[in-house]
């Protein structure tokens, strides 16, 4: 059995996207999708999205299955893809649109911006130690500028949760980091019981910002669109960044907007369509 | 500007295959071909393969370009993805076909076998110390469990070239070898002037060897056609191998017959359609 795809990447996170609106179940099964995600064996990517179609109140369902088989709750770069993919199934893309899409963390809604752009509300950030969570300070503190201990220097960091935990830390040159030393340590380190996402970030600007980041579990990558907009939290509470600013990753550049109106942060994208293909499963 | 192309692969070594017959340039350049072969921004792939039209003696005309933009002569696992795609275009498979093909190495002769098999002449080996090129021994005597140090321990070794030097070394248990550490400091070992491609060797029976390879300037593969056949020639020589024998390799497995007949070294290995799709350049 062969089927049509469609290869789209945000910030050099890649996904397979499937037109699945015909079935409300994925058109491929997890193991199916590992090997389609294989880079030398398969056609490549780091997971297979599925367009299905949506309940009472949303436009669409979109499903994950990641490179390795496991299923996540969302994905901002690979919402982004969805939502470009979508207006591209739908017949063209028309500026301002927003579709509802249901998720397994809830309904999420894409907009189609100029220049191939999409705008995601990324939710409210956690800043109180117990919610992110961490050990550092007082529980029901702020984690501000708190002293760290890790490879044997002392490191100020900030931390902020966008539902997955964030450490971020201000340094004056971000490619100067020895970031795989570093990373693993920080993510490890025992003020943080469920481990944590590790940033540095080198201010340019009070709206330009560059970060690089380690993820957790996943080590370094191109792009994590929750790293972004924690940096940007972390930027305001220390008062180094504006609630607008653009973040510049390995893969290209986020723009982070917390909005002072309603505490949520909205995040600007590019996705974009790479190729189009048929696969033989 | 849109381009079909074709994603085959070769124990995981995998190539871009693009229709080229109707002209004798290649439809993408060197700097397209590096932007195709992006494995997060592009289709991803080791290299992207041209079918050009043939000359007076030949069928066709292969042309590569690396992953880098750089140009190699040859590809054993390219040319076998190069045949099959070739038998599609030509519109179906016709087991025993031999396809005169026109490289940069000179003219090769990839054979169509059962099940998606290919068969490649790789022509003979060179066993001279001064051929390989190596230090060991007499540069006019062959290199045969000749003695070298590497990191503290001394391994018994034996030279093989095949156009591209190799050092290969037969051990108890291949996936026991540490080759990180090991592979560079064979590769840069001052008694291989042109530095060497590693190949360390398990032999299970006479006609069936594990392999694990660590190649000049790649470092660890999935593959090495050359050092498969380097290897079953070593195997020979140091009589633990017959002449034809399957080599198994992380990617998959090759089969190796080294001619009595005409001294050549014929390679028989899988390459297999992945998927088809549609780029824009």
């Amino acid at each position: 059995m062969s089927i049509e795809f469609s290869k789209y990447q945000g910030l050099g996170n890649d996904f397979i996207l499937i037109d699945n609106r015909s079935s409300h179940t994925p058109l491929v099964s997890p193991e199916q999708a590992i090997k389609m995600c294989d880079r030398h064996f398969g056609i490549g990517a780091d997971g297979v999205i599925f367009v299905l179609p949506g309940t009472a109140n949303t436009d669409y369902t979109m499903r994950i299955f990641n490179s390795d088989g496991s299923e996540p709750q969302m994905c901002g770069n690979g919402i982004r893809c969805l939502a470009r993919f979508i207006a591209h199934l739908e017949g063209g893309e028309t500026l301002g649109k927003t579709y509802q899409i249901d998720t397994l963390a809830g309904v999420i809604s894409p907009r189609l911006e100029a220049q191939g752009q999409v705008k995601v509300d990324m939710g409210t950030p956690y800043l109180l130690a117990k919610e992110i969570p961490t050990t550092l300070g007082n529980s029901n503190d702020k984690v501000i500028n708190h002293s760290l201990e890790v490879a044997g220097q002392t490191w100020l960091v900030t931390c902020v949760s966008m539902g997955n935990p964030h450490c971020i830390t201000f340094v004056k040159d971000v490619w100067g980091i020895d970031l795989p030393t570093l990373g693993p340590q920080f993510e490890h380190h025992p003020g943080f019981p469920e481990r944590t996402n590790t940033e540095f970030i080198e201010v340019v600007r009070r709206d330009y910002v560059k970060m690089r980041v380690w993820e957790r579990g996943a080590g370094i990558t191109l792009a994590c669109g929750t790293g972004a907009c924690a940096s940007v939290v972390a930027g305001v509470l220390t008062n180094q960044c504006d609630r607008y600013c653009i973040v510049e990753l390995p893969g290209g550049n986020l723009t982070i907007e917390w909005s002072e109106m309603d505490n949520r942060i909205y995040m600007t994208g590019p996705a974009e369509l790479v190729f189009t293909g048929i696969y033989n499963l």
